[in-house]
């Protein structure tokens, strides 16, 4: 953090612009919730660059029988919106809750680490179930469009190692 | 995103008032749960304009019983918080959790949208519930106190449209 | 909120500093939870300062059989992550989910209040289970190697009055 008081304007500019770049990528994740939830295909998959991928761990009968999905790109993103399963969770109730992000930006490409919780409602009973929570990579490139993400991997903490690891990358380096 | 580096004096102004207005939001709504949840009466209501508004589901014995609650303007938000319903709620032990918001302002009018979680703790029991989770729609404006919310409309996400109106207002317009 | 036109590019300095150190604040608080549920020590207790302390409630069997523990200097800090109680819950499946922070910054001292929940998932079953939600106090400093915890304390909401006093410092003093 410079401490200077000999700012020059180019300085001054630059330090503005980390600041908008990191107020930026933490809307662009703020944006998410509100998006997927709303059922917004579109505006969905345009948080995502063109060709942007998102892998996310699927729930089995048993932890084991976990596996992975993999989204490839805008128009498939657009698809998992607008498919069934989406919208028969949105359609009972749901909330996919962002936690803060940890942010860390190099240059044109940033990576920012979060919590994430499905919150479901139980139409029959009316209770809330906490239906599953987890850890978010998100890798994100600056483009003509301002911040995107070109990947995003999502697993569940539930004692995985592969959790772990993306939690992992949200620590250290402190500082903006 | 202005990527100039011949920034004027005035530019880098109005840029880095475009951030202050950003955080000062956010710190306005991350207000919002410690004052409620310390049963701190003005403060809460502070977070308002004078005439400020908050509507919101109240939850029936069925989806289909829930209504709206309205409370217009300080007086009314000051006495919700000090009311035998509302201490009851902090006195067995509650978080009203808030999401990170997305954030669209223009000028000296800004629109947040945010979930929000209510938890409760079950003092028999000790366990913890998720008694309702939403979608909230924060209109803000610019006042001679600082940004200011003028109208806050909550809905529970259990499938109803109205939820999923207010999430759609914090899709799309990405960027600062 | 400054409004005036005139800006000098000290006063711009000044106002970016105060917007840096905040953003800065809300990185560190956002960097605990991959942290301590990735289970890294070194970097979880690098968030405070060297001596810094850490005080929580401890989950009795009754509300009353609650206790207080106080974790004091980084080296202690570090064992309890390395801690069977501790890898205990990240092994299982754990989230300590943050909610987003009230800071107020006065000078080289910031005080910071957030809500926090931890989620744990029950292995026998998948089920998760909300185990604990509290009020967080961060007392932080500007240390050579940028902002640090000097202090935090977490009260377990359960409708005592310390977590409420928690909650209260961060009602009030709104604005940036």
């Amino acid at each position: 953090m410079p401490v200077t008081s000999t700012a020059s304007m180019e300085g001054l500019e630059a330090r503005l612009r980390r600041v908008e770049d990191r107020l930026e990528i933490l809307q662009l994740i703020a944006s998410y919730g509100p998006s997927v939830d709303s059922g917004a295909a579109r505006e969905t998959a345009d948080i995502w660059t063109q060709d942007g991928s998102y892998e996310y761990s699927v729930l089995g009968d048993t932890p084991e029988a976990q596996e992975v999905a993999s989204l490839n790109g805008r128009e498939t993103i657009r698809r998992m919106v607008e498919g069934d399963e989406h919208q028969g969770l949105i359609g009972r109730g749901a909330a996919h809750f962002m936690g803060i992000p940890a942010i860390h930006i190099d240059g044109d490409e940033a990576l920012a680490v979060t919590h994430s919780v499905l919150l479901l409602r139980t139409p029959e009973t009316g209770e809330n179930v906490v239906a599953r929570f987890g850890a978010n990579r998100w890798l994100l490139v600056r483009t003509a469009e301002g911040w995107r993400v070109q990947r995003r991997t999502q697993s569940l903490l539930d004692g995985r190692a592969a959790a772990r690891d993306i939690l992992h990358a949200g620590t250290g380096h402190l500082g903006l």
